[in-house]
């Protein structure tokens, strides 16, 4: 048998670690031979390929990013699209297909399942927003990235008795926050799940600077707070004329300096949160995941996706993935709550 | 109520984070005081206690070992121990205990339970063999340590054509050289679950001499080889006129480069692995567990031990975690079998 | 005798090691007293101390921050600063002071050298501008997170054929920038002693993007274009009313976007590289500084600053230090362009 | 030109970094072409060579190792050894050689010159035991890597009231330990300059455990007591038939244990010291190195090795570097001294 593999979406710590799991499972025990589609579905989209053997993925496992490159085309949005994909794949006479990606990538594949292809899926966000799964490969790196700057933060905000504002990754979804928050003892964190009341933040914030100790602020890059409360648009436009989003942590450090009087810093993360080497826990669930996807596409179980279920590694319709986001439920944030303040 | 604390057993990191959760949580939801017992069952068996508030608290997150101390005392093992603990806690005014450990001292907890007493249980043990948690506190750390150690060593592996053999902690359970051999690309991983087997482990060896990568072998400090094979006395007896074990590491190292010719080193990571800042996935579990276990008391559910079960805290008897230990299954093990050689 | 200790200006990695050896070393050999101003020259102008025992200072060799507390106030620019100094110096039975900071803490000082009063410097900056020194503690703490950094930023980069732009401390120094990106691989650095071209750095973006690897440019938030080449001001005021200047980085971004159709993203480390545990280099550094500090007071040789060169720790005079920056000399930056592109 | 490349000796960070540096400056300032020689000696006496252009050194900055493999091969020790090396270097129309190495490595680089060899040498030790460079490249890794290991040792030792003796790299020279231990806090640092007296040491061990923190002995693996006070040989041969020293930690850990009844444990890092990715003090010291060189090369300056004083990289006579081990003065042990018990 011919694979296929992708990879699809941003860039999450542990892509390679999957990438390697699955060929070196794929030879070793079905003597399976695999193709690698560049840039996500561009590649099967434009028939641009890759060698991907047992050399090609020596020494990838530790290494942040994705070998086969990655990016945002969507088939299912142009024209032809899914034929060209069947035209190109039974051209290079690709048996099935590997597909790791987050929600995006994920419901191309299920519409290319319901088309007929050969696809299984593998769940890649480091948001940890995909359902039928405990987590996601890359949201454990992420977490300790973010973890470890708001550890180095603390020792700031508490010599120069200033608030600090993180914003950390996460658009729809606030498990970054509220793992990286409640690790590094954030005295606030603020999700895109619930929005806030500026008064409340205020008040811990006053409430913290009276001890020695100095407010940190973990907030979600989609947080926002309630409806009339700050303005979040600044007006500008960015170079494609889009207006701009005032960056919340900006606009809420802003904000607490000019309601407390004291100094507040913004620090904006961003990128540094999703390249590098995955942590041990990402990797070993990255390559647990690759092995599993080949025994699927053994079993031609296709249009499934493998996923962390307690312990255990198991397989999931591709629609359970991605019909509905997972968001950070109320029970886990107040459990967060007790360390407010 | 009063609430006594104490941690018993080895190092771990995350203690300090379930002693800040659990007296947070109390103060702050039930108004409860806290106690502290020093160094383990040695704290309520002579009846040595610190004070345990807010202040005592703050700023110990981040930080390993844990500030009441630990031991490996055992009371139930000394005349009139358990009888010394009631008379202590009863003259202290302690209305239920927090017990924070491993098989052992979650063992003591329970008989304590059976005779009358109001205690929950928080699991710790950086070797992941407890029973009825998905994980434990202080192993994902422990595995990060291991990784990053053996990450290290692939290059000098590689540059000196030279066998690595890498010690890791796990007396009983294979699951650190399980995880840090699986995340960190390890060439064999031996495990106490499953006596190795020495021809294979320097089949292994040799074929990877074959590519210009070089050996490394992750061995758990309980791994052994089968029957006959090797020998593991040194003959040798220590301070304590015990006959000391060869150390598995030193003398795989001797045995490999006996057999194959080529240079072997082995290194042995040691007590590094239990110590220092926990890993975010360790803060936020410890700090879990220790939110939940004032629950159980403040339910006044005693005998009960909390426990990590797919992405939720849910409690469990004592029984439940102490009655057998939780070994690597032999599907994990063939998992990682897929990357050997 | 009895020794006033403090720390001023920007937090810096190292501050507590400083404050630690100089109590250690003084009590030791000396049987000093030494009682801790806090928050800078705040401190003496008010009167405000803390105890500084040897108790004070246990366990903070490692830790981030300064247990003092720091502050930008400068008495010089005060009314009647310098008298209230000498009066709270007075009344405290103080006989020397210990001033741990930058350009400005120094230059405060250097003045009340002037005035009589009988100071040692200790010099501490992230930014490396410091004359007279070799290097100053946090700077290495500050490339090494930087580096990580960047390193991380490098597979997102390459994964997604981005141009990724790394803004890093350094308002009138390019030391963090040059180091870092030398370290980290950047192929393009930009510091504030060199107004940089845009074509040039376009010209370099676009030959890296013809490699499979992505282009890194790190850039100083105080570097800036040749003459009329850029617009830095945004128009937008800050809460202070200040007109803001455009973060280089996010400049640069728009920029380098409009300029070649390739995307672009900017990272702005921010606060996270001054915060946290030094560096090994950093803290040997800032305890054999504290050490030196102490000795300079027992042999009664006040303003005096001390400082590294090659591997000694020597005194020079505090003007020394303070009366011109030290910035990034022309051929160290042009050893840096050889790996431009 | 044609110039030849290799790396002789143990593994260190920065080796990868002095190689890309050698070949980045070579071909961008002079247009050199390059050969690499594999396996340090080995690979000039056998004329074992591989290519080594841009596309040979891209990405290998961050890496440990070295992609030119080492080995400890002396050519002078063997018979025609010189006229072979000289043979082959025709042979492959070599105009120069950069030979990247310690002691023995720049010892015969020395030789070969005077038999009339066009050679520069690049200094490279762990230890930083080499004459005429205020620091050798993977000097900081190292000390870096062996302070966060102590620092997650201190937890476990005041968790559980033991010593902790960590053996850490240095036959000849402590300066690891020195920094390391300075670094880290160590109660007692034994070096191999100063054979130790072990009731002095006993006398720390004790003092400390009066405090609450407990006792960490950094001890370099050739340092040694005083005449007749600890037995070192353990009778024991090894695989060579050599009879085996007792590792000094784990000598001391019985010694410290037998004589104050209190647990002691002891740690050996071992390899774990000389792998990965170099900090950013070596990278950036390895490639200023590396461009040196070549700079040398071109300046027909052979005979020399580029070395840093201060802040600058200068030729130095390759006699210069090797006449005479760089020990640790007395003066810079009694620094330390301070900070004991």
């Amino acid at each position: 048998m011919r694979i296929g593999v992708l990879t699809g979406g941003g860039d999450c710590p542990g892509l390679n670690a999957v990438i390697r799991a699955v060929v070196r499972k794929g030879i070793k025990d079905y003597g399976y031979e695999f193709v690698g589609f560049r840039d996500g579905w561009r590649g099967p989209l434009e028939g641009d390929t890759m060698p991907l053997d047992r050399a090609a993925v020596r020494g990838i496992l530790p290494r942040g990013g994705t070998i086969l490159g990655s990016s945002r085309t969507n088939p299912i949005k142009i024209e032809g699209g899914v034929e060209r994909i069947k035209d190109n794949l039974a051209g290079a006479n690709i048996d099935a297909l590997v597909a790791i990606g987050g929600e995006d990538t994920l419901g191309v594949a299920r519409q290319l399942t319901d088309a007929g292809l050969p696809v299984v899926g593998v769940p890649k966000t480091i948001d940890n927003d995909l359902s039928a799964t405990d987590y996601t490969f890359g949201f454990d790196t992420a977490v300790n990235i973010a973890t470890e700057a708001i550890d180095r933060l603390h020792t700031t905000a508490e010599s120069h008795h200033r608030a600090l504002i993180v914003e950390v990754m996460g658009r729809h979804a606030g498990w970054i926050a509220l793992h990286s928050g409640m690790a590094a003892g954030a005295n606030v964190i603020l999700i895109p799940e619930r929005p806030f009341d500026i008064n409340e933040v205020v008040a811990h914030v006053e409430s913290r600077f009276e001890t020695r100790y100095a407010p940190i602020i973990v907030v979600a890059e989609g947080a926002h707070p309630k409806e009339g409360q700050m303005e979040l648009q600044t007006g500008e436009k960015d170079a494609f004329g889009h207006v701009r989003l005032g960056g919340i942590g900006q606009r809420l450090a802003e904000e607490v300096e000019s309601r407390t009087g004291k100094e507040a810093r913004s620090v904006v993360l961003g990128h540094v949160q999703r390249g590098g080497t995955p942590s041990a826990f990402d990797r070993v669930l990255a390559t647990r995941l690759g092995v599993s996807a080949i025994e699927a596409v053994h079993d031609k179980d296709y249009g499934k996706m493998v996923a962390l279920q307690g312990t255990e590694v198991r397989r999931v319709d591709l629609s359970a993935a991605t019909d509905e986001l997972k968001t950070v439920p109320a029970e886990r944030y107040q459990e967060a709550e007790v360390f407010f303040g």
